[in-house]
This record gives C-alpha cells, sequence and structure tokens, in this order.
C-alpha cells in the first residue's frame, strides 16, 4: 500500500488513489496543507436533529459542509469527490450497531442521505509539527488513539451521549504552547478540552483506547485531550438512528479547503 | 421609554421589561455582558435547509442555538425566555413580503416553528469600546447602520441571497486594532468582511442604509464592514419562504450567554 509523491501530496490525486483502493489506511500526515474531515450520513428524517447536535456541540463537530439529500459531491469543499468512495474506510452502523467496515458505501447509498463533513483535529497537526511540538502517532505511524469520555454532550432532539476525545502526549510546556497553536483552529476542534488527568473525565486506561491505537506516553508528557469528531459514532451507539454511515476512525475525508482557513 | 438601573444591566430583567413592553428599542449597549443574538422563526420544513445555509455561511450566521420545533424557550442560552415576547420589535415576512412589525408574536406562534438564535456584532461592541475604539451609533444613540451587499451568500436548497453587512467608521489605525480584537469572536461574525470601499460591495450610498439608521463619517475615517445577521431577512426577500419571524433590525434577543464566551 504505497503512494506516488502526487497521491501523497495533494487531495485531489489522493482521493482518486482512495477510490481505487490504492489506500485504505489512515489519513494523518498525508496531503499536507488540506483540511482533513469527519464523515457522517445520515437520512434525511435525521438530519435536522443531528445538524442540531453538531451546532450545540461545535467543538466536537464544527461543520463544514451539508450535503443536499441524495447528493454524493460535496461542491463546497471538494469539487468532483465522491462520497460513497473516497473516504479510505468507512464504518456502516444499523439501529446503532456497526454492522460493517467496507472500502466503499455504494451499495448502501440511498436518494434520501444526507452528508455531514466536520472538521479534523488532523488539520491543525502540520502546524503542531511546525512548532517542533510532538506528534505522536505521526512518529510512531499508528493511528491517533481515541477515547469515549464521561462528558455528556447537549442533547439535540435523538442526538444525545458522549464526548469522544483524541489525545497527543507532551511535556506541560508543549501542552501550554499546543493550546495557544490549536485555539484558532475553530474549524478543526480548536483548543484542548483536558489536560492531565484522564480519570476526571472516564478514562480508564490510557493503553486501551475505544478507537485507533495506544501511543506512547514518555516520562514528564502529560495526555492532552482535544474534542473529537468521532463523537457522533458514540451517540450512534446510544441513540440508534436506523442507519449511519461515517469514514472509520482516523480514515477521514480530504478536502480541498486549505488548512489555514480552519483558523 | 426607560430602564431600571437593573432592567439596563442584566439580561432576564431586561427580557423582563421587553416583554411587558417597557422597552421596544434597539439594544445595543444594553445589558452589558450579555451575548445579543439575531433571531429567525421558520417552518421545521425549511428549518435543514435554513440551518445548512447557516453553517455554509457562519461569518453572516453563526449558530448559537436552534429549537425544538414548537418550543419557544431557548434552552441552551436563555433559560426561561419566551422567543415570542422577549424581543422589543420582530418582522414578520410572508411569502418575503414584511407584512408586519409587532411588539411580540404570540398570535403567529406554530407548533412547527423553529428557532434560530444566531450571533449578533454587538456582543463584541464592549470589547472596542475597552480598546477606546469608536463605536458611532452607541454615541450618537441610533440604530446601527446596515446594507445589502453585492456579495452573495453560499446558496443551500431554497436559501440565497445577498450578503448584509454592518458599518462602523473608524480612523485606519483603528479599524486594524478592532480586526484584531473581532476576530476572536467567532460566535458574534468575527472580524471585518471589508473596509474602505463600499461600492466594491455594492453599497452606493453609505448615508441610506437598508437597514438602521445612518452615522456620521469623520475626516480621515473609513468604513468598516462586518457580516450582519440580518442577513437571513435579506435572503427570506429573495426566496420567499411562507413565513419567517425575526427580530427588527437592531432589536436583538438578549442571551444569558457571557459575550466573552463568543471568542
Amino acid at each position: 500500500m504505497t503512494l506516488t509523491h502526487e497521491e501523497h501530496a495533494r487531495p485531489q490525486a489522493l482521493r482518486a488513489a482512495i477510490r481505487r483502493g490504492t489506500w485504505t489506511g489512515p489519513t494523518a500526515g498525508l496531503a499536507p496543507g488540506a483540511a482533513q474531515a469527519n464523515l457522517v450520513v445520515l437520512p434525511a428524517a435525521d438530519a435536522l436533529d443531528f445538524l442540531r447536535f453538531c451546532v450545540h456541540n461545535a467543538q466536537a463537530c464544527p461543520v463544514l459542509e451539508v450535503t443536499d439529500p441524495g447528493a454524493v459531491e460535496p461542491a463546497l469543499t471538494a469539487p468532483g469527490a465522491d462520497l460513497r468512495t473516497d473516504v479510505p474506510r468507512y464504518r456502516v452502523y444499523r439501529d446503532g450497531e456497526l454492522v460493517e467496515e467496507p472500502p466503499d458505501v455504494v451499495a448502501h447509498w440511498r436518494d434520501d442521505l444526507v452528508a455531514f463533513l466536520l472538521g479534523c483535529s488532523f488539520t491543525f497537526e502540520r502546524a503542531l509539527l511546525a512548532e517542533g511540538l510532538p506528534v505522536r502517532h505521526i512518529e510512531q505511524r499508528v493511528n491517533v488513539p481515541m477515547y469515549r469520555t464521561s462528558i455528556d454532550c447537549r442533547a439535540s432532539g435523538r442526538f444525545a451521549g458522549p464526548l469522544v476525545v483524541s489525545m497527543r502526549p507532551m511535556r506541560p510546556d508543549q501542552a501550554i504552547r499546543a493550546t495557544q497553536v490549536t485555539a484558532r483552529f475553530v474549524r478543526a476542534h480548536g483548543a484542548p478540552v483536558h489536560v492531565g488527568t484522564p480519570e476526571t473525565i472516564g478514562i480508564a486506561d490510557l493503553d486501551r483506547p475505544d478507537y485507533g491505537d495506544p501511543v506512547e506516553l514518555r516520562d514528564g508528557e502529560l495526555p492532552v485531550f482535544w474534542a473529537c469528531g468521532v463523537t457522533p459514532q458514540a451517540v450512534a451507539q446510544s441513540c440508534r438512528p436506523e442507519l449511519m454511515i461515517t469514514h472509520a476512525p482516523g480514515h477521514m475525508f480530504v478536502t480541498d479547503e486549505p488548512e489555514a482557513r480552519q483558523a
């Protein structure tokens, strides 16, 4: 599973490679400069309540685009893309149960589906690296660790459930600088939601993330937590919509939007 | 039309005074410290497309809260308030035509109505004043001037139309500082969208605003323009929803949310 330089560098070429099945892995570090996005697809009947949920929980679910019902193209953020094929790996939830993790969702698509693209913390990782701040899952070439927390989202209609967070280990001085750097990325989860004491937010064991892979926490480092766009998947497991299609955690949709414009 | 000190100072008391009909004027400068909001009310059938319009035009329409269909209370941003009575003056649009400007909309309310509260630039005016920057409409005790522009919003479903802006005159050095100060108020229109040349954005005559009152532009001052939450009213006149209820421009809904948290 290798990408050409062009496919590694440019969002359009990367999406084409993903569409062909050449890349099925996580997308952290790919197409540097392009904003990445979480995907949530729901029947139109659930779309208003879910979009209300997003705007009421904007740090976890910053909305980049919402498609017309049935449309497969995100015309604002990635013209020409196809949301049924251009994500490396999908998850299909039926009545809140994860039933499949396919490489495309062509067979699942319906005319009444509405797709939501939500900002992703991968979008600010290049800004962290540019400051010399560590991004451990990129160093270790694994998926970012993500955890369900004991923090409740603000309920909206049928949608309610726990906040999910991503975690990056940093020294305290690095955590402070990372807070400054990420705060302005308001369309990509912004500043951290917690630092230092995972048990305070209901995380029992950092070595056992609910999504993604564990990463090394070194001496003198604190875990730093950012709101995560996998939150809707945890919410689906609570409120059980008939159908919800998402990206697989860490396997994002890569937009044409400049990451700098998410700040 | 006078307010007690308590009514002038506190959002709950101010809303009660508005509900009683004691205050029917613009709200700039009132309840300092409390975030103010634009109101848009639409039938549930239009709600998803309108909320998509808002998230696709977030600088004009930053969403603070969306009510459950039929609910009159904005439970997140002003618990106990009643959106039918707690705005000093409303506008009722039918098929895109302004048909009434009543002091309450109790008689117009329906079980299928959804209310949207959108951030307002009045929310950052105290931060401007704290920097010694001028807010001319507060100085002159008139309503802020607002203009329809030639800038198109991003269409979403049936909702499309021109961006509306508010204007504050400032010297160039003040305009630069005001840009810094307001940029962080992402839930209250953020940084300006234009400065200096109104004709570039389709404004022919600053002395004839489309909404609100003209203000004095002094020697050496430039007009500075911010995206405005009256935009949905200009959009209604383009796309003609069956019913749209809004605040009258400048006559805002005052929330309990700290203005500092809109940044």
